[in-house]
């Protein structure tokens, strides 16, 4: 069991973590750039889903990038810049989570002003990652059909605290006899209202609705920060 | 990034439970029951592999039981009951791993002298349960073909830690497009040698090899728990 002392140090490195957190999302907001954090289980295709995403904002001419977090290897950066957008990696040698200090040295150099759209894949985990505020606008939870349909109950403090929710490899959904009420009815249960995104990487199926939900929210960050009266 | 005061703290915490492992691992050895942590990702098919897996045992006449730990539900332990295996839920309200303690409690009132195998099925998570031993003999990590094939080289904490792999759902394998040599190579890479088992829970395939190694590691342990001499 958790013990007072570790749990008194975990809320105070937590709470600085929230403070920065909260800057880099009013930098982010004062830049234009809607920030999506990405948390699901190891295994559920955010890279896939990512890539999707990159390419097809690449393809439209809207200045995207990513930070992925993975805790040994550079392979989902690789991954990520066949889209065309720039990624770089943050390995956290271990640690189950991303901070937000790992993502803010990991944005050196990049003009903030210059993107609309920066992705943050999580590292692969449905607990540890949702204490993390990084800054982000929007937190997607990321469940795929081959996970069986508990997910949301078994791990509420995930959809709990994201705003959106995509269910990923649709295509398998018939091979792995995937139960969608019963899935959309447990998602229901913990969040109600949230909105779901039914998508496949491999066949492109949900993205157009994803790509349109982005514009629609990136609108209204851009909204706030450039206000009517033109003042910065 | 993790302060070197929980890191510390964090060391006591761990050192804590590892005398307690190394307890209960005596007290199971010397019971003659082979306990089995089975750790992966959320959505690997833990619990349908070890119902299986229960199930078999139990048609077999060979008493065994189960502890699974899950953030918040007790869908699990009520799945695994269908085995007709008598089967517990740890909550842990939250806590991304299991701890020899949680364990311990939960096994109070079960004669251990009585049972042959338990097995612990952990919180979903690739990262967190690696560092907390169980007390268990045989750590197995799962992996699904739906996960990806470079699952090991991604964590390779779990990997090094394990004494013996099954990659579940291999029915899929063709649906996923699954390239088993590859899969098969990164855990090669990252713990040479070590004993994957193939397996599917929905068409059977695999079990008999997995049931053939536990029935020999567990005579392992029960030679250990009665010398030749006859004493205790």
């Amino acid at each position: 069991m958790i013990e007072p002392r570790i749990l008194e140090v975990r809320t105070k490195i937590l709470k600085k973590n929230d403070e920065l957190a909260r800057e880099m999302r009013e930098r982010f907001v004062r830049a234009g750039v809607l920030v999506v954090n990405m948390v699901s289980s190891p295994g559920t295709g955010k890279t896939a889903f990512l890539k999707q995403t990159l390419a097809r904002l690449v393809a439209r001419g809207e200045p995207c990038a990513a930070v992925v977090g993975d805790l040994e290897t550079d392979n989902d950066a690789r991954r990520l810049a066949e889209s065309g957008a720039p990624a770089r990696q943050i390995m956290t040698h271990g640690l189950c989570h991303l901070e937000a200090d790992m993502v803010e040295k990991h944005l050196e150099g990049w003009d903030l002003a210059a993107l609309r759209y920066l992705f943050i894949e999580n590292v692969g985990n449905l607990v540890c990652p949702t204490s993390w505020d990084l800054g982000e606008s929007v937190r997607l939870a990321l469940l795929s059909v081959t996970e069986g349909e508990d997910k949301p109950l078994k791990y509420p403090g995930l959809f709990n605290t994201a705003d959106v929710a995509a269910i990923t490899k649709i295509d398998l959904a018939e091979a792995c006899e995937f139960d969608r009420a019963r899935a959309l009815a447990n998602i229901e249960a913990v969040r109600p209202g949230m909105r779901v995104f039914e998508a496949s990487s491999k066949t492109g199926a949900g993205l157009d609705e994803w790509l349109a939900y982005l514009a629609e929210r990136r609108r209204a960050i851009a909204g706030a920060a450039r206000p009517a009266d033109g003042r910065e």
